[in-house]
Order: C-alpha cells, then sequence, then structure tokens
C-alpha cells in the first residue's frame, strides 16, 4: 500500500528515475523518511511498499520511532542482509536504487553480488536531500529552537572571552552549556580562532591563547531534537585599528546585502552574488575565498549550496546561511553569519544576535 | 626513488597487489604514510613515487606536516583532479588502486570516468590497515599519554557522579575538563548510561538524570596529538544488592581472563573466548552481546577486531581494548575495559585505574 507523507512523495517519484526499489542508508534520509534515529538500519522503498530493516539491537527503538513504514528483524543478521533477502524474493524488482554518494564501493559491491544475476544496483539522484531542502513548519520550528539556544550560549560565552585564555578553554565552555541545556551534540568541531588563527576560515579551536590585541572569529552550531544551528560572530579585543573596523564594517554591508537578497524566486546564485559584490567594490573581493553559505536542516550541510553561478531557486521553507568572510593571510579575519528561514516573501534571521563591532 | 619508512613498505606491496598506483584517500591512512592531518588531500603512491596532492587551502600546512611525499598544487584544484591529471600523463600506470572501504561510489565513478580506456581502479585491499595495526614506540608513546590522561580525567569525574545530574552534564564536565587539558576532541560520543540505562551497550549521555541507586557505566575516550584513548568503568551509586555485586564480579572476572590472554602468538579469537568463557560459566553468556574488543590508534576502531573466531595472531606493538560486558535487557548493565598494548610477553595495561566495586 503506497504511503502518505514524505514516504509517499519518495514512492511517487520512484517511476520517473525507473527504480523498482531504492536501498536508504543514509541516515539522516532514513531519519526523515520514517523518524528512526538510531546508527544500523536500511529504509527499502518500493512503488507500494516501505520497510524498515534493522538488527535485533534496535528492536525496541525502531518499534517507538519508526512511522509509515513495516519493521522487519532477521535474527543474527544485519539490516541490509535482511533487505537484500527481501528483494530476492521478489520477482518484480529488478532495478535496486543505491544512494551512489553515501554508500562506499565495497557495501555497494557486496549488494550487486548478493543480487546475483537479473537485478542490478542503479545510481539513484538525490531524490530524498532535494525533497529536505524545503523544511516543514515542524522542522522550521525544530531549528528556530537550536539557532535561539546558540543565541543564549553565544551571549554567556562573550564574557569569557579574556587575553591569555587558550581557545580551547573558550570552545569547552561553550560546549559545557550547550550540553547543560541539553543539545544533542555540537553541529561541527567549535572555531575559536583569536588574531593570527582568524585568517583561517576553518580555523578549530587550538591550544592558542586569546591575543591581547584582535578579532576573535566564534563559529559554533548546536544540535537540539536532531536540527542544527550554524553562526558566526566575530569579536576584537581591544580597540579595533582603523583598517579593522573599515574591513568588519565591509563584511556586516556584504552578509546585510545577502541577506536581503533573500526571497523567494531569487536564485542561491543571486544571494551570493549580492554579497560577494560589495566585497569586490571594496577591493576585498579576492580575500573572500569561500561560498557565501548553505543548507541546513538534519545535517549541517545540505541542500542548497548558496555559492556562485548555482540556478537553484530559493522557496519558503528553505534554510540557509549568509556567511561571507574576508581573510587576509598571515593578518587576520572577519566573518558574520546567520541561520534564515525564507518565508513567503523575504527571509528571516534566526540566529538574532547583534552585530555591532564591540571591543571585549 | 622509491620511499623508505612506511611509504616505502607500502610501495613494496604494491606489486604482489599488481597496482601501478594507489589512491590514498582516507585521511587517517594519509597522515600515517606522510603526516598530513588536513582534512582533504590524496596521496598517490607508486612503486617508485609518493606525491600528496591538496588544495590552496592546505598550501602552508601540507608543507610543514607532509614527510617523505612530494607535494603538487594545482591552482583551482582539487586534490584528486590534480592526482588524475598527474595519473593521466603517465602511460605505465593502468591499474589504479582505490580503498574500497572508505571512498563511496559516485566519487570511485568520476575517478573511473576520467581515467578513462586503457585505465582503471582497483579494489586495494587493506594494505596500510595492516600495517597500522603494529605500532611503532613513538606511536606507543602517544597512546599512552592518552590513555593516562584518561585516567586522570576519571578520577576527577568520580566526584561529579551524585544522584539528580544530568548524565549530559557529567559527560559535558568531563570533556571541559578534556578540552582545557589539550585533547583534540574526543574519540567517540562519551557514555554515560545510568540505571536503566546502563543495559544498553551505547548509552551515550542523555538528559536522564543520574539515580538514586544503582550502575553507571563510564565509557569514555580522547584523542591527544592524534591518538585515541578508550576506557569504560562501572561505578555503582549507592549500596549494591548481592546480584549486582555478583554479575560485577563476574565480569571483572572474564576481563581479567582477556587481558591473560594477551601475549604474543595469541589469536585474538583466544582473547575474546577466554573472557567470554568466564561469563558462560556463570550462565551470563548470552547478556554478553557484542565482541571483546579492537584495534585503536589513529582510530577509534581498527584493526585487529577481537572477536568469536577471529584468526588474527597478536603480534608486539598492536594496541587492542578487552571489555567484556553484561546487560540484562531493561534492567542494568556493567562493562569494563582497557586499553592494552601487546608486549615481547603478555600484555601492559594502558588505562591504570583502580576496578574495584566501590559505591559512590
Amino acid at each position: 500500500m503506497p504511503s502518505t507523507g514524505r514516504l509517499g512523495e519518495l514512492q511517487s517519484r520512484l517511476e520517473q528515475h525507473r527504480l523498482d526499489s531504492f536501498l536508504i542508508t543514509h541516515l539522516p534520509n532514513v531519519r526523515y523518511l520514517c523518524g528512526f534515529t538510531g546508527s544500523a538500519g536500511v529504509l527499502c522503498v518500493t512503488q507500494r511498499d516501505a520497510i524498515f530493516f534493522t538488527d535485533g539491537r534496535y528492536a525496541e527503538q525502531a518499534g517507538v520511532e519508526v512511522q509509515g513504514a513495516k519493521i522487519t528483524i532477521r535474527k543474527g543478521k544485519s539490516g541490509m542482509a535482511s533487505a537484500i533477502e527481501w528483494l530476492l524474493k521478489r520477482d518484480s524488482l529488478h532495478r535496486v536504487g543505491i544512494e551512489p554518494s553515501r554508500m562506499n564501493v565495497a557495501e555497494r559491491d557486496v549488494i550487486a553480488r548478493s543480487l546475483g544475476r537479473g537485478r542490478k544496483t542503479v545510481n539513484a539522484p538525490l531524490i530524498v536531500e532535494q525533497m529536505r531542502t524545503v523544511k516543514s513548519s515542524g522542522e522550521i520550528a525544530k531549528i528556530r529552537a537550536a539557532c535561539e539556544l546558540g543565541v543564549r550560549l553565544f551571549d554567556n560565552l562573550m564574557q569569557e572571552i579574556r587575553p591569555g585564555v587558550p581557545e580551547t578553554e573558550i570552545a569547552g565552555q561553550l560546549e559545557f552549556a550547550a550540553r547543560k541545556a541539553g543539545v544533542d551534540e555540537m553541529a561541527f568541531p567549535t572555531i575559536i580562532a583569536g588574531g593570527k588563527r582568524s585568517a583561517l576560515p576553518h580555523g578549530r579551536a587550538s591550544q592558542a591563547a586569546i591575543p591581547s590585541q584582535g578579532f576573535v572569529v566564534c563559529d559554533f552550531g548546536v544540535i537540539l531534537c536532531g536540527y542544527c544551528s550554524d553562526m558566526t560572530r566575530t569579536l576584537h579585543v581591544g580597540r579595533p585599528p582603523a583598517e579593522s573596523r573599515r574591513v568588519y564594517e565591509s563584511v556586516r554591508e556584504a552578509q546585510q546585502a545577502g541577506l536581503e537578497a533573500v526571497r523567494p524566486g531569487k536564485t542561491v546564485g543571486e544571494v551570493d552574488s549580492a554579497a560577494r559584490k560589495v566585497l569586490y567594490n571594496k577591493g576585498l573581493g579576492r580575500f573572500f575565498t569561500h561560498s557565501t553559505g548553505h543548507g541546513l536542516g538534519l545535517e549541517i550541510h545540505e541542500g542548497p549550496r548558496v555559492a556562485a553561478g548555482q540556478q537553484e531557486v530559493l522557496r519558503p521553507g528553505m534554510v540557509i546561511t549568509v556567511e561571507p568572510g574576508v581573510y587576509l593571510p598571515g593578518r587576520w579575519g572577519v566573518r558574520i553569519e546567520d541561520t534564515v528561514v525564507v518565508t513567503q516573501d523575504g527571509g528571516e534571521i534566526l540566529t538574532k544576535c547583534p552585530k555591532d563591532l564591540l571591543p571585549v
């Protein structure tokens, strides 16, 4: 019986991709489609059926969590082994979709061998990832809660940033406070990058001490009830010199331009170019060395990519980051980032937190 | 020119596997072979050459870190694109090894297409992983330092465990202290599982509070200078009832038997069966639902697998865990784990920390 909701949506798309069945193994996709949050299981979707295969360790958890799919556990077998056994009993299922960017070569080879003659694995396109780019109101509420928590954590963190304190200690304080507030885990390794290290776009917290003068880039995210937040603020220890102030204001202006370009019907490439143009006009374009942003949700990096030339069109319910930066090699850097949800007529910032350049 | 050391060792093994070249993409393998610790790069090894390909972001880092391999960076190209360009210029390199359990299907397909006719990708066996199972004295020193730090952190943690405190808060304290002590990151999500949750072999810290009476399983690891530690201790809040005490002592006895079986020339399967037999003899065998241990080093799970029937022979320099457990579903569980290095004539525990059942 065809399913409703997300599973039904996926089933309705299988035929156009000539898939008789689709083995979904990427755990965020499994979770999105049927609710299972454990770490081992395969969701097998056909045009009529949706069956979640796992092993005995997850019997209890699957029973509580899985919605819309039948649960099958075969004693002593992995979820994948059970799924293949099931497929082999169904003569009509020849073309077995797999997720090629999520499955390793060894695993695919084992599956292809087990399926034998007359059946074959087919590289499926990113159907579920595409569905996931537009969030439901329930998902947006969760991302909003994660972002609001992120802002509260950041407010408290500012008091900890003092010259001489190691970056890892600041990151540790933040993460401990996040733990106490009930986060599942951090969304990615916390970036606290002071002084020269602020010139590294991905300067995760190190043993280096916060300098007595200079920028500190703070970029972090939490996962709360499965959904991510992401924000960056750049602080300055001591009074910022004129050049630092000028660059900071340029990044802020670029970020504002990016935010204002967020609107249904615009492409993600237009958001990127709105931010990038500001920095080019100020002679800083070549120091903005990464793309402007990314989607986020169950994963910290998901569709759409907010990058130069990308044609994907923004739709209400998409959630993206806008995070231009300027990095002067060997000297210092600045990045400002918000998480934004696309609304009916624009974008709403979910990480509401001041951006004035205040010395700490 | 053939290399010396680890790279030379790998080069000497390529011919027997009929590999003209080997594209190493799994980052712990890249780090092991040439020292690069960044997050993007490909090491291409032939019988004569070793070249590390990365992109502009890592130019400085590669220059500092990479040993024994030439560094090649092509402007605007990824490491993999540069590696393929290099391969295409060398007519003699037909069989291009990849790491099938580390590379996804989509990436392999792109490589195979780029290589074109006359060249093909070949699934290489786990040559580097096999080399990595026996640690050098330098590696053992790093694992020892990580384990010693783990023990110090655990000593301090014991004071924090009190009824009513959420598991996540205890995990957070531990992780904050680890951060301050300079760890790179935790080796895996910290497990603090109290009361009924101690029956879950992988009960990562949750919002649940430590109960006023019962077991608390604490399983954690740090990564220090790239190398992992791993240890588990099970505490009891309040006075343990006779049954709890009996099961605890059985697990302890099983773990001791496993430890005593660690000796060069024994198989890992014998270590597993030594521990398992104790629990079977006490009628607890069916509650020991996982394997006895695993190797660790640059990764928290690496070879050898210490599991039933495994034939791999222990050699001096291997580092493994010995971690039997008993899990009574819906009630409680106990696990005791040490990290052990295989010496010339036995095993040395690196996580030296008492195992008496003391009430907290």
